[in-house]
C-alpha cells in the first residue's frame, strides 16, 4: 500500500493510504479531503485538479490540462492513481466555499427585492403574512405558602388563560430552564409560542425585559447553490440573505451521482453531513454572527429543494427515487425537527418542507409555483426553473401540469471550459459587434473586475450573438474566421471572448464548440419539454400568456438572445418576466404565512406530472431542438428574418 | 498547589491538584473520584475512608477509625487535608456498586410476586391492564408506475385504515429507516405505535416476519436504591428486574445534600449523570444484555421518585424544592422522553412521572399510595413508607391526607457503625436469649453466611430484644452487664451481635448506644408523624384498621418488634401487612394500565398534604417519641404488659 500524503491550505496535511487500483479522488474521499468533482470522477468536468509534489502516478494529460498546467504538476485527480508514495497539494475547496459564501444584511436596505415583489403579489391575492408563531407576554402570581402550585401548571395556566387554549405542551428546554427563568423577573416571563387552534406549544421563553425576534429560516437547497433568509416571523422583515455552494458537488454534479455516492456505505451519513454540517450550518453560523442574533432564537424552517435534495438532506435513502417505480419517502413530511438532523438552530425548531410531487418534481417547484403565482390567474401561464435539472409547469387558476428534463449543469456554468457561477468576475452579458468580432461584456463586480469566466445568462447572450453575426451556424460550428476565432490541432473551432491579457484570470476566456454543443444540448432540453407538454395538451405558444423563468441563470438574461438560440419560444419578449430564486421565495413564503403554506399543499396535490420519457415524440423533438434556433425554422419567425 | 494521586482499582490512576483549603473527598469530586460519603463530607457516617499510601495530611483519628485502621494508613477523606503532594488508594466504589447490582430474570419464575399480588388487586379492583401501546400488522400495496404515493403516505393510509384513526404521526427514526423496512418483505410489515382515540403515534417499524415485545421500564428511583422492572407492555409480563445503589449516594445522603451539591457549577449535570449514566444506563444494559431484549425496543417509561430525585433526574433546578415557599418545576410532566436526558432505550420513548404532591411528597407516595389500594376501600388505613425520608398516607376511598418527616437512613442501614442495606451478610433477624443474652441470628446469604453488618429489620429486632430483655432501659442505655456488653473509656455502652471470629467482616458486628439513640430518633420521626397526623383528624389509633408497611427495610420486618420499640402504633398484628417496593410497583401498574395512570393522578390530585413543622404540638410529640417505646407508656398496653 502506498502512502499518499495531501497537502491542504494553511499547513494542514492529510496522510491517507490508497487501496489497489483507486484513483486520488477516491482516496481523498474516503479521507474526507474535500476536492471539486461535480462529473462525480468520470474525468469530464475538468475541475479536480491537484498539484504532483513528489511521487510518480499513473495519469495522463487530457484536454482540460494545458501544457504549462501539466508541466506545473497539475494533473485530474480522478485519473491519476498512485505508483509508488505521493505527495499532492490540493487547492482549498473550503476557503473557496467560504469566499463563494455571500452573506448580505437587508434590515435596513430600501430597494425592492424579489421578496418584496413575491410579498407584494402574495398580499394581493388576499393571503396575509400571518402564522402560528406568537410571543406572548406573561404576567403570573408570585408563588406563596397558601400559592403552591409548581412552575409548569402555572405557566400552563396563564397561558391558557391568556389564549382561551386549554391544552398547553411546553419542550423539555423549556421545563429545563424554567424554575430559574420564572425566578428573574418575578414571575414576569416573555414565551414563544405556537398557537393553533387547539394547542399551545411552548418553544421557549425568557425574562419579560429581553428584547425578543422571533426567527424563522427559509432555505433553498438547490444541487449546486443553497440559499436561505433569516425573517423575523411576527413581521416578515428579511434580517439576512446568505448563500454559498452545496457542499455535496464534490459527490457529484446531479441528483443522480449524489445518489449513487450516498448508496455506499457511511454514503447517506456522508452526504448529509457536507449539506448540514459543511454548508447550511456554517451559513446559519456566519449570518447570526454578522447580525448578532442568537441561533436558537431560529424557531422554524421552511426548507424548498429537490426531491433528492430533500432526501439527502433527512439522511433516508434516495434509491428508490432513482429506481422504477421512483417512489420517495415522503412528498411532505410532518416529522421532522431541527435537533433529528443536527440543524444549528433552536433544538425544537419544526421544519417544514415544501412538496414533491414525484421522484423528479419536488419541492423546488411546488414553492416555486406558488411564488410565480400562475395558480391564482385565468392566463395560461409557464413556469420554468432553469437549474441542473429544468422543470416546467404550465397552467393556470384551473389546472397544472408539469414536467421535468435533465437540462445538466450548463445554466449553471457547469460543462463548459470556462463556465463559471454568476458571481464575482462572471460575465454576465455579452453583445458582439459583427463586423470587427470583437464583444462587448458585462462582468460581475465592482467596476474594473476582469473576466475569469463566463456564467449562463453570459454564455446565452455570447452563443446568440456568434450566431446572429453569422460567426457560427445553425449546428454551432464556426463558419467566420478572425482574430479571436480559433481551431486546434484536431479542428475545433473557439471563440476567444477575452484574451489572456484582458483577462482576470492566467488564461484566455472562450468558449468552444464542445461548450456551444453542450450549451445546445441543455437548450434543447428545455424547448422539446415545453414542446411536448403543449403538444401534449393540443396547444400552441400563441396560447402562452406569461412566461416565469427562474433559477441561479442569473436576473442578466436577455430574453430575446434565449428566444435566438431556440431556448424559449418564440413570443412577444414583454411576456417574458424573471423571478429569481422562485424556490427561495416560495420557502419564505410558506414559513411566513400559515395560509401560503397550506396552498402550496393544495398546489401540489392538483398539479399533474407528465412523464417525458414516457412521451414517444420526445426524444424526436429534443433532437429537433438541436439546432439553432431549431431544425423547423417557421417555430421561430422572429429569428429568421433576423438572421 | 499540592498534587493528588488517587489510585483507583485496576491500576487506574487520577492526578489532581488541591486548591487551598480542599479535603480529600472535595478534590476527590471535583476530579471525579468516585468515594462514598452518604453524610455528604461532615465528619459523620465514616464512610468515605481511604488508605495514605505516601505523603502528610492534617488529619485526625475518630471514632469511626479503629487504632488497627488508622495504623494502616486509613484516613476519612471528609476530615483529611493535604500537607503536600499526596498518593491515597481509594475503595473500589464501582465496583462496590456493581457488586451490589441486582439482575433477575422473571420471565420463568412461578412464585407469587408482589408484582402478581399488586395486579390482582388493582384487577379486583375493576381496572384493567390495557395501554394505549399496541403493535400493527401492516399489509401494504407494493408501489407501481401507476400506484406512485410515496412510503411515508402508503404507511399512514394503511395505518388509518387498519384502525380507523385518521391523524397518524410517525418519529423521525421510522421516517429515516422507512425505505428499507418497507421493501424487506414487500410493504409487510409490523409498527410499533401508541394509540390515543384521535392520534396514532408511530415509534418504530419492522418486518412482518420479526419477533417483536414491546418492551416498557418501570423505575423506582430511591434515594438510597434504583430498582427497576422490564415488562412487555402488552402481557404485562414480567421480563426481569434490576436494582442497585443511586449514584448520587456521594453527593450525600439525603435529598438535602443534594440539593445543595446540584447548586454548584455544573452539579446539575453531575447529579443527572450519576442517576442517568452511573446507575440506570448500566442497570439496562445489564439486565438487557441478560435477557437478549433489544434496548431500543424500550418505547415507554414509568418513574416513581420523591420530588427531588425526580427534578434531579431531569435536570432541572432543584433549590426552589428546598427554598419556602417550596415550588417544584413540576408535579408531573407531559414533556419528558427517552432522548431528552439519555435514557438508554429508544430515543423517543416517553417517560411518564408519578406525580409529586409537593416538595417533600413525591411521586414514590403517589404512586405506592395507589399500588397499596387504600384508596379504594372505606375502612381507614395508613400506609406507611420507610425510606431514608418517612411518608405517611392516612385515609380510606373518602379522603387521604399525607405527611412526611425525616427518618434519616436509619431503616437502610445509615447512621448505624455496623448498618448495612438488606443484602449478603446483613442480619435481618434477631432474638435474644434472655439468661444468657445470646443473639439468634437470621442472615441474608446462603447457607453458612457469616454477619457483616445490620439492616433495618434486624435493627428493630436486636433493640426490641435488648429492651424486652432488660438489657437496656427505655432511654436506650445499657443497664446490664455481660460478655457481649461492652463499655468504651467514655463510657459508651454497646452490644456484640457477632465478635470477629464469628462475623464475615474483619472486626466485631456490634450495636452501641449511639446506634440505638440514631434509631430511637428515626422510629421517634415515624412514630409522632403517625400520632400527629391522628391527632390533627381527631382520631384514635384503634380507628386505623390496616397498616401498609412498604419501603427497603426488608420483607423480614417483625410487626411485633416494631411495636415494641415504639415505632408503630399498638395495634393487633394481624392489621400490618408488609407490601415491599410499592413506589415500583405503583410505577409498574401506571405503565401498564392507562387506567391506573389516570387514577393515580386523580389520587395525588385529592390528597391532602399536611406540613408537620406548621403543627405546634409536632416537636413535642417527637421528643415523647424517643424513647421505648414511648414516654406514655399507656400508648403501649401491650408492650407495658410484657417488660
Amino acid at each position: 500500500m502506498y502512502k499518499i500524503t495531501f497537502q491542504l491550505g494553511e499547513g494542514e496535511i492529510v496522510e491517507a493510504y490508497a487501496a489497489e487500483d483507486e484513483n486520488l479522488l477516491q482516496i481523498a474521499q474516503k479521507s474526507n479531503v474535500a476536492i471539486d468533482a461535480p462529473c462525480s470522477g468520470n474525468g469530464s468536468c475538468g475541475k479536480c485538479k491537484v498539484r504532483l509534489v513528489s511521487g510518480e502516478l499513473d495519469t495522463k494529460q487530457t484536454r482540460h490540462l494545458s501544457d504549462e498546467e501539466y508541466a506545473e504538476g497539475w494533473r485530474l485527480s480522478c485519473c491519476s492513481k498512485p505508483l509508488g508514495d505521493v505527495t499532492v497539494e490540493v487547492p482549498d475547496i473550503a476557503s473557496a466555499y467560504k469566499s463563494r459564501m455571500k452573506i448580505e444584511d437587508l434590515s435596513s436596505e430600501g430597494e425592492i427585492s424579489i421578496f418584496d415583489r413575491a410579498k407584494e403579489n402574495v398580499l394581493a391575492a388576499g393571503y396575509t403574512f400571518e402564522n402560528s408563531m406568537a410571543l406572548l407576554d406573561i404576567t403570573m402570581d408570585v408563588p406563596t405558602l397558601d400559592d403552591t402550585m409548581p412552575d409548569n401548571e402555572r405557566l400552563e395556566w396563564a397561558i391558557a388563560e391568556l389564549t382561551g387554549v386549554k391544552n398547553v405542551w411546553m419542550t423539555y428546554s423549556v421545563l429545563h430552564k424554567l424554575a430559574k427563568v420564572l425566578r428573574m423577573e418575578d414571575f414576569h416571563v416573555k414565551a414563544v409560542v405556537q398557537k393553533t387552534a387547539k394547542k399551545i406549544f411552548v418553544y421557549d421563553i425568557m425574562p419579560a425585559s429581553e428584547d425578543v425576534v422571533i426567527g424563522g429560516l427559509a432555505i433553498d437547497i438547490g444541487t449546486t447553490t443553497v440559499s436561505m433568509v433569516l425573517v423575523n416571523m411576527l413581521t416578515a422583515e428579511i434580517l439576512g440573505k446568505a448563500s454559498s455552494g452545496n457542499g455535496q458537488i464534490r459527490y457529484g454534479a446531479d441528483v443522480i451521482n449524489r445518489i449513487i455516492e450516498s448508496l455506499k456505505p457511511g454514503g447517506s451519513k456522508k452526504l448529509q453531513d457536507a449539506v448540514i454540517k459543511e454548508t447550511i450550518n456554517p451559513l446559519i453560523s456566519e449570518m447570526c454572527r454578522k447580525l448578532k442574533f442568537r441561533k436558537d432564537r431560529i424557531y422554524r424552517m421552511a426548507i424548498a429543494s429537490n426531491t433528492t435534495m430533500n432526501h439527502l438532506l433527512v439522511g433516508v435513502d434516495a434509491d428508490s427515487i432513482r429506481m422504477e417505480p421512483y417512489i420517495p419517502t415522503f412528498f411532505k413530511t410532518n416529522s421532522l425537527f431541527a435537533n433529528d438532523i443536527g440543524i444549528d438552530s433552536n433544538r425544537d425548531a419544526h421544519i417544514i418542507i415544501a412538496p414533491n410531487i414525484g421522484s423528479y418534481v419536488g419541492g423546488d417547484i411546488t414553492a416555486g409555483t406558488f411564488s410565480s403565482m400562475i395558480w391564482n390567474r385565468p392566463e395560461m401561464s409557464l413556469f420554468i426553473d432553469l437549474g441542473t435539472n429544468g422543470e416546467l409547469v404550465l397552467g393556470n387558476s384551473d389546472f397544472l401540469i408539469s414536467c421535468a428534463c435533465s437540462a445538466g449543469p450548463a445554466f449553471e456554468g457547469g460543462d463548459i471550459s470556462c463556465g463559471m457561477r454568476a458571481t464575482d468576475g462572471a460575465i454576465q452579458a455579452c453583445t458582439i459587434d459583427p463586423e470587427t468580432m470583437d464583444p462587448h461584456l458585462d462582468i460581475i463586480g465592482e467596476a474594473g473586475q476582469k473576466p475569469i469566466g463566463i456564467c449562463g445568462s453570459g454564455i446565452i447572450d455570447t452563443i446568440s450573438e456568434l450566431f446572429t453575426c453569422g460567426i457560427i451556424n445553425a449546428k454551432g460550428k464556426f463558419v467566420r474566421e478572425g482574430r479571436r476565432v480559433r481551431h486546434d490541432k484536431y479542428g475545433m473551432g473557439s471563440y476567444v471572448i477575452a484574451f489572456e491579457e484582458d483577462a482576470g484570470g492566467t488564461k484566455d476566456v472562450e468558449i468552444t464548440e464542445v461548450d456551444i454543443d453542450n450549451f445546445i444540448r441543455a437548450k434543447g432540453a428545455i424547448f422539446s419539454a415545453i414542446r411536448t407538454m403543449l403538444k401534449y395538451l393540443d396547444f400552441t405558444v400563441d396560447m402562452i400568456d406569461d412566461v416565469y423563468v427562474a433559477g441561479g441563470i442569473g436576473s442578466g438574461i436577455n430574453m430575446r438572445n434565449a428566444v435566438n438560440i431556440g431556448m424559449f419560444p418564440d413570443i412577444p419578449q414583454e411576456k417574458f418576466h424573471y423571478i429569481g430564486n422562485s424556490s427561495l421565495t416560495g420557502a419564505y413564503m410558506m414559513l411566513l404565512s400559515s395560509k401560503a403554506e397550506k396552498k402550496t399543499y393544495e398546489v401540489a396535490r392538483n398539479m399533474t406530472y407528465l412523464e417525458l420519457s414516457t412521451v414517444n415524440s420526445y426524444m424526436d423533438e429534443f433532437v429537433a431542438c438541436c439546432f439553432l434556433p431549431h431544425t423547423d425554422a417557421e417555430l421561430f419567425p422572429s429569428v429568421k428574418m433576423k438572421v
